[in-house]
């Protein structure tokens, strides 16, 4: 698909923001109550959502000075992509939620912002639209595999058409985590689930809650080079947690792998996504990029996470929130804030650049894997 | 005793379980005041009953991914016994004090689920009484040690004809834990001792408070013979929590290990359950086989406690307050909801079988015994 | 002195005793505001004051079973003196403070209850008062170590004479700790010190916050000798918490070593008291009997304590609280229900004997020295 | 510049001092809103100013007796001044924020009290004023190095003339922290900076605020030897976090390295300052003297400073508060709280002097640096 009419970006102003965490207090005013529940909760006892935050403060990463810095460089370069900043607008699904501009909002904050944006299968926007307000600015496409591989057909010839850099195969959700505030809330998530719609399926209507039911649950390492084969794309493992996943699927073509805990929203009583980094890293061993995600709050988080072997880090709720509050312009306050935060932290570490920030030593006395 | 009246289950209803803490709070209040105190309490400081839930995180259990896993089977096999899911209806007195049908209830609700069902000595129901709902279902009898041969021989033998598979002696209770909500409540545990009123004591009425005076408190390993050979039934020990006491009961005739700090009613201070399950998996050693107790609420407590050496895991106050709250079906709907936990958290680890789960590398720093 | 008259025991009463913790409220019900809180507080920011009772959780001990155990015997013999359970009422200054029978109805309440009492120099009663309660039972005489050597000699003469078995010369106090509670409640320590009356010093009324004036602030080991000397009584030094001063003391002659931090009323930020006790039972190695206190709530501390190298446990605010609510009935129900906690502490942890609670190990990833 | 006029003090008043701590609430209420923010706040979550105070407890500093000590000693010597403890009132910029009497209200009650005092580069009085004040007494000119180059020479002679015995020149804050609190309250650093008052920079009424922007921020190495040449003064390092950059200081000609994270202002989540200290004193090694200062608010803090490798003691805001509360008097209230809270820690911990203080064996589990 194409699209040629100009993007609806809905109501947008710009928004203060004083830091990421107090985003979620505003925009719970904004959103609806199912659907804010939807987006901020995590699931059972939500402890792996907030470790995910606390965990940074495990890692020691310490203040130098008289390092000769000024005006640091958090530009970087990922798989290709030139961004101003190793920032990624993590996927989340039916950004409609959040905001009426959904996707394409999404699309043009990041793109303003000059970071890397994924988009959702499960989006509210399809490809092409997204891809139409994106054009051409770093983007990849994230997919929970279609039990339907025509379907699944379909997503990689939007996405590659649509100028995806990568697909971003998410291997965690095979079923989902189980989401209290979604069983108190009554809460099925709604809305147009854009691709589907644009799909000939005859399933118009069926409603993102239904999609999991529309998803493959048993996935594999094969399926990694049958992505790739038919799209011509790189593919990204997400929602790894052990280095033997990691390797297993380096060994069996993955471009880069995706760390992450889906944010806290699945596995619970599970490590810190930032407590399994280094591990991970250590086996990945530089032979492909590491994209890192759950918990990102603060400036220093990223640092971090970049220090402990990421790539391109991954924020999520708070471009949700910053999206419902001021369309685009609050995604780009968001990536316009948290660049702030990158900037004092890189100068207070003496680091003039994201290769510096790798060489931080960062220690830790986390053990998970001995 | 042969029971032919058809059993009364009371008032029963279906319920929804959000989780198995939140059962608590509303069990309260259709529970007595001094009947919830004595359900839900600990001993002293309650640190014990508190610290064995929370110990959970200090077990990492990581996520995995691509996996090849649709639709894991939790079914399992303990002791002969065919369970859908590896779970015990942990032995708890007077079941009454939360629900009319009492043990009946628990027997109907737990045969329903698929899951094992213990009955206390203390029951509210006698052994006949049960076991003509059980019917069949996997079924154990737990033994206080009576001071009386003639009434435990009397239980052995009901317990025997009744069909239970096993006698899980408790071995912790020797004396009861120093509980402060009895004390405030002024409560004394009361009601029918269904099995010391079948058995021609002259003692009827006496009351369960009274049974204390009535058990043996002078227990040693050579017991574990005698009510073998008495009884021609398996005879597993309940309240292990050090090694040298694993190996001294299998030495000495244990069929079974039970690994339990009794819900943190007992010594209070002491290590959650879960910290001392691995030392004790590891000098047991798949002689015999493990049942775990103390703490679980949680479907991923389920299979960190069988990744660390468990075969069995029970559940106590939860299924009181799923009886308290709606008759068997309370009790079925809270096995229900562990068991979709469980399958949850199977699909996410990646375990297709509970097999699978037991091959699950599980870290922590916890060191208890070195 | 020789004390003929009949003691008057002021308003005695017998009391419950849900836990020692819960006493602290009820007792500052009836203790003056000042005089409660030089009783309650610690100094500086209490941190030592609370993590002397939370450190007990950091050291291991584990329930046992089948242990062949009923009754068990917390009899213990100290240094000679008989007692029923391994308790002292450790010195605190002028216990009228608390109830009007001051030391004499700590002496009739331990006496009753079968514990060792130790008497402070700043004691509300003459040590001969208090020796004629005592008569006989197990006693000993703590010693702020005045600066007037007459003086000294005179206490050392009341304490012999009065059956004292030890002096125990309190060597971690030759500077009050900074305590709070007594700047804001503008308290300086009231009331009569009995044994400066009873001394011919022409300074009557000086009062108990004037003594600390009057005692020595440069204390060193040959102290020990010379009290030893004249007094031809075993000399405890109290107040140690370095492996190194236990082994100098004993080097120096001391009888017995006193392992405390004042119940964190001295130097705030130390360790608990618990934590170095191992370090210094190692050192001690058995040469001379250790006296261990500070943070003791339960019957289980007790253990831990007695475990680690302890031979005798100190309890002191709570035995103030039960005087202020009951006079010496109150004395005797904190001793009563502490040997009830023992009891069963002792029952669960398989001891028959206060030598089997010795066995018990217990470990701990606590390491204060090295 | 010469001052000859008698210096206007302000209101001042005795105050009582309970501890530290308790200035901060009773400051607020004379302080302004926006000021108050300014000085009491952290950057980002402020979890690295709250770790700099509680992480004093992973430090174990025991109690000794028996040491003979009587009336310790605190006075000491620092590069060459005489001070009657080993405090300092650490730098901080605009103290007419807090009182009227700004630094020459610092210097006056530093100087009664006999401790080093620092004044700041963004000071409210000249370095003239303050040294008139101070006039011989211990004191310090801590430079925030200025892009132009004849105004830091016109800082460096000022100081040289004013008697400063070193310049402190600090290298952590090249950018500015994070800090919410002047988001909040839209907050920017007024009022006078009268050092740049005194200079013909035509840019008189700039504001503190404004000042970074007139601050370097690419400082390195070689800036050491460069002030060092131009003022014939001692250069000392502050910020230092890191033992490598305390070494490469010390080879590029620093006299003295100065360890503070600038009271948690400005690199969050980065360690306690305390637990960096032990590191860079093992690196430093005796080479040149050690300044530490962040988070101290007790005595025992000073002495823990002291035995893990620190010569002098910085405390910060409570100086400010004390100022803001009683003028000079109020400050040298605060360093006589201090002196005292120090004279209890040496008595208990058996410290004579000093120099016995920094032969305190202190452990800890803490490691940052492997």
């Amino acid at each position: 698909m194409i699209i040629k009419n100009k993007p609806d970006f809905g109501k947008i102003q710009k928004i203060d923001v004083l830091n990421l965490k107090s985003l979620e207090k505003r925009a719970q005013k904004v959103i609806g109550k199912g659907e804010f529940g939807y987006i901020e909760e995590g699931s059972d006892d939500e402890y792996t959502k907030q470790h995910n935050t606390t965990a940074f403060t495990e890692f020691h990463m310490v203040p130098r000075v008289l390092q000769d810095i000024e005006q640091p460089d958090q530009s970087t370069n990922f798989m290709g992509a030139k961004l101003e900043s190793p920032l990624l607008a993590a996927p989340i699904a039916g950004n409609t939620l959040a905001h009426e501009s959904g996707e394409i909002g999404l699309a043009k904050g990041t793109k303003e912002a000059g970071i890397m944006m994924a988009q959702s299968t499960f989006a509210s926007k399809t490809i092409a639209e997204t891809a139409a307000v994106s054009d051409g600015s770093p983007y990849m496409f994230q997919l929970y595999m279609p039990k339907d591989w025509d379907y699944c057909k379909y997503l990689l010839d939007e996405a590659r058409q649509g100028g995806a850099q990568a697909i971003i195969l998410t291997a965690d959700s095979t079923l989902g985590g189980y989401r209290e505030a979604d069983i108190i809330n009554q809460y099925h998530l709604k809305g147009k689930i854009a691709n589907l719609d644009g799909y000939n399926t005859g399933k118009k209507g069926v409603g993102a809650g239904g999609l999991f039911a529309e998803s493959m649950q048993k996935l594999n390492l094969d399926l990694i080079n049958k992505l790739a084969e038919y799209s011509h794309l790189p593919i990204i493992i997400k929602g790894i947690q052990h280095p033997a996943d990691a390797d297993a699927a380096i060994k069996a073509g993955a471009a880069a792998i995706y760390v992450s805990n889906h944010g806290g929203r699945q596995l619970d009583g599970a490590p810190a996504s930032i407590e399994v980094l280094p591990a991970i890293a250590s086996v990945v061993n530089h032979r492909v990029p590491i994209i890192f995600d759950s918990g990102v709050q603060r400036g220093t988080h990223v640092l971090k996470a970049l220090a402990l072997g990421a790539d391109l880090v991954g924020v999520g709720r708070p471009f949700s929130y910053g999206l419902a509050l001021g369309g685009w312009k609050g995604v780009k306050a968001v990536a316009d804030h948290l660049k702030m935060e990158i900037n004092i932290a890189m100068q207070l570490t003496g680091c003039q650049t994201i290769a510096d920030v790798k060489k931080i030593q960062i220690n830790s006395n986390t053990h998970i894997f001995n």
